[in-house]
């Protein structure tokens, strides 16, 4: 009957390291996962004092229950002492390599998938997280697929209409070999920024949308924050080859940012609100005139490193469209060059802001509201050595070549990182 | 030997989708439990915005263990990024069908006990949460009576002395037939408001006792904020029927809520503070002189709904005095009327505040405190689709019918509202 | 092979109330604990009102998963609503008694580690709690030694270098039969105070370092806030005795911090910042002149308690260095006094400022920075019931003799504690 046939005996196993317990028809599936990740930085800085620090960076508990077709997942993060929903989803085994997910989840784009600490300041700057959304990947031994539509991060906990994306990823695989793998694969991502807060004098909930990009120490040497945006939309290529015990993988990155700030919301709040019939000698195209046009922005980033193993060689995975985790005992060296520039200037500096490019026209006070969010050229060099599928070990040295306004003093940044990683 | 007999082999099981774990002599037993709940709603607003949102409303992760007659249930809740002790309690099977219950759980109250998103503006409004405390619950077929004594809720961190309460419900099932139930009950709360916040400078922690009426969309259009408030008591009476596919529910609650606010502090805080011998000219009894007098508030509201299965009939489970889970592949047909009344007006609106109804008398400046919180009559209908034991599909659409002093444009409030529960 | 190596059946026990799934060579194993504290704390004061109260103090989560010699533990705390990374760390059984452990985790410092509700104002005030950082430690039956390096806590999130400590712990048990333990031990701790904060506009993360100790009800009657702190040392002598059901336990620590604030730092925010090429008149020793010198300060405090079990013995525990918990049904007597001294105060107290001891002196202005954290001798007792492995009762009076220089009027503060606590 029914009621008999809803409970059934589990078997409990462990997979690489990892425990799932499981109906014998495999219809019933659960797993517990975990994960703590603890690094300590030191700056060797150069002018700008930057805080060394020992950190749990990431502490993480969660479950995986699989009913037939249908999986839930929920990952929640504690690092640092704070709470962040990090996987909560269901997903919908549609055949065997294609699913539906629905919730929260990485929006699919470039080869780093998350901005996290050890991704390249390429990612961290222009990477993209997870949001809520509707997702579909569709994957072969030569093809990955994925896209999805989403409405802006679960921490966004401001008034305002959420924001808006859509987000696809392909990568084609032509040589997938033993012995080699060449894969060659594109994102691209259109975004409505959310809107950050809502303004209940004007009522006025689509106001302040902002683009941040930023990375690397303390986000100081590279950081964009582009106020008064309307789009957001980001391009990726990358490039991954694989043979035997080397590893190339490269990603090229640019973000274009539509601009068109709200004047009139602006004078609303700076004067007193004639809301209907409007007197103050002020006008909404005052505006730029006073502070500046604002100008849509382009930034780009790229990086390229290479990977060498000493214990195993490197194995493609379809299904992920990346690399397996090398096996226990395995070394791992890496060095990686790393150029990102989030400036988009147009025009001289002068007298505190950007002017025309022309001196004399810039003297009369035509102005525009250019983006200096800074740029730098890394290099890093990594070892990893991977105890086994769950414990990971690295150290990672980075000098950090930076060129940002706002810190003209600083040049080089050097930066020693320690990470000890359990995974399960 | 003690030793031995503490060291049990366990079986694991799915059972509806959970799972447990239990010892042969069914005397040690554990669960996982986890939710997600996926909402997204559109807002077809009014006048004043309100903003569109996908959220990932609630995650959950928890565990129950029994030891013999003992039972430790821990569920926290980490919904929007943030920490919420959902149920934390030890209790106590002190027969069959009679439980003791001691930490944090829902006060007995009504039919939809929790003040969930899914609920009626009735229950949003003038429901009650979890608070700390010791309840006692007792069932038969035909009865359902639970009480206990709170001590305020788990979330108030404000010094001040906690808040106290006591609530039971009553339910009695006259017609408990496979194709007929019918269950009346009563439930009533006697409340004092926790405080908000310790005054260092008067050592006064009796401060602020304030009860928050609210309910809708952002709890903009019904929202009570009941100040210097002394007792809250409220009532609720609640009726079910269930006939094969139809259901039939219904609650009324009122809320009474005595004021008396102390002058005497706001005094204190307002002018120089001689403690013993007080000279300044103002006096206590200015304060009502001036602000106008604080008035006992009453509120009411009460909601009426229909439900139509098809798939299955509504049954009814003796232990929660409620209905059981649809089984799997059933659609539920839901419409609902709800009216929610938050204002307690007595007199005349003039100049800003509430004069003496006598328009005259209200002109020399004798007003009172009257509370208009907003009033809305709201109609439902919702399509909810069990797929299975775990996961469930909702779709609602609500039309609120709005008159609130304070948004005063807004009339007609639409929302559409999708939601993905994942429960296990 | 390899592959069939790494999938490994599991067996599911519960012991001693907990659970653990290990596979049949036991080199893999899982945990799972929890914890549920709640507390109901009323009040007898004196003149200045406590908030009585009723709160899930504690509440938690983990995990704890075996591979081989490795070991990783997470467990979070969500008490009071709030998320606390309590245990996360990675630790390594080099052999039987040895292990090498990091992560966040206690540092080895006196007997009651923790510095939970349940402590004594001693430990309160002046134990140690968890940070981030690598220990070693090792025991044989009659020896117990802990050491490690630290660098900081894991929930500072203040900008500026964190803090670096190293502790240590030492316990030798020359008797060690079974009706008779005899313990006595040592702890040592070096510790440089985190910053707090890191100041953008001098570049300067070295500032405003400070050591607080605190303890008793909302911390008021105990509380010295050491500002411009150098550097913090201290040290525990710990004795325990356990006879049959009787036991000993005493402990003192004494706490000294040595200052030296950065006058140059608070002159920059002071006065305006000529950084290079100083000309106001002000100099940066003016400020000892005209605040009053900084002096190193010193406090003491100590406690020594007396239990009696009814229902089982006393026993040691080589692992810990400490007691195991009593068996099921054991009620547990306990008295205590404690000696809390947070007071180190030089010269005369004179118009609202510590001057010299000699009033002339001091009426010239020449003054110093004493500490004046108050002083407490409070006399406890307490009941425990242990009514299994995994739930615990306990009613515990204390009465508090207090001396502190802000609440000059409270002298005798009472409170009534009861707590049910629930560790699987």
């Amino acid at each position: 009957s029914n009621a008999i046939g809803q409970e059934k005996q589990l078997t409990a196993k462990t997979n690489k390291g990892g425990i799932v317990l499981t109906s014998g028809d495999q219809d019933y599936k659960i797993n517990f996962n975990g994960r703590i990740y603890m690094d300590g930085v030191h700056y060797f800085d150069d002018v700008t004092d930057l805080s060394s620090d020992a950190s749990i960076h990431d502490v993480r508990l969660g479950t995986k229950v699989t009913w037939g077709k249908w999986i839930a997942k929920i990952n929640i993060g504690f690092g640092n002492d704070e709470v962040k929903i990090k996987d909560a989803f269901l997903r919908y085994n549609y055949s065997k390599n294609s699913t539906f997910t629905l919730g929260n989840f990485f929006e699919p784009f470039g080869i780093e998938a998350s901005a996290s600490s050890g991704a390249s300041n390429t990612t961290q700057a222009m990477g993209i997280g997870r949001s809520i959304g509707l997702g579909y990947t569709y994957y072969t031994n030569k093809f990955y697929g994925s896209t999805g539509v989403f409405a802006g991060s679960v921490d966004n906990m401001n008034k305002g209409d959420q924001g808006f994306s859509t987000t696809s990823k392909l990568a084609y695989t032509p040589i997938s070999k033993e012995n080699l793998t060449v894969q060659l694969g594109g994102s691209f991502t259109y975004r409505i920024p959310e809107a950050n807060g809502f303004n209940e004098a004007f009522n006025d909930d689509d106001y302040n949308r902002q683009v941040v990009l930023n990375a690397g120490p303390e986000h100081k040497f590279l950081n964009a924050d582009i106020t008064g945006a309307r789009t957001d939309m980001r391009f990726n290529f990358q490039a991954l080859v694989l043979s035997g015990p080397f590893m190339f993988q490269s990603e090229f990155t640019q973000t274009n940012v539509t601009r068109d700030d709200d004047y009139m919301s602006r004078l609303m709040k700076d004067g007193p609100a004639f809301y209907v019939t409007y007197v103050w000698p002020t006008k909404p195209k005052d505006y730029p005139d006073w502070y500046g046009k604002l100008r849509d922005i382009q930034t780009k980033a790229y990086y390229a490193q290479i990977g060498f193993l000493v214990g195993d060689n490197y194995s493609y995975k379809s299904s992920t469209a990346y690399i397996n985790r090398p096996k226990a005992g395995t070394y791992e060296f890496l060095v990686r060059y790393d150029n990102t520039n989030l400036n988009d200037i147009d025009g001289t500096y002068f007298n505190g802001a950007y002017g025309d490019a022309d001196l004399a026209t810039a003297l009369t006070g035509v102005g525009n509201m250019s983006i200096a969010g800074g740029k730098a050229e890394t290099y890093s060099a990594a070892v990893n050595y991977y105890l086994n599928d769950n414990i990971m070990f690295r150290l990672n040295y980075s000098l950090m070549d930076v060129t940002n306004q706002k810190y003209p003093l600083d040049e080089k940044i050097g930066m020693l990182k320690a990470r000890v990683q359990v995974n399960f």
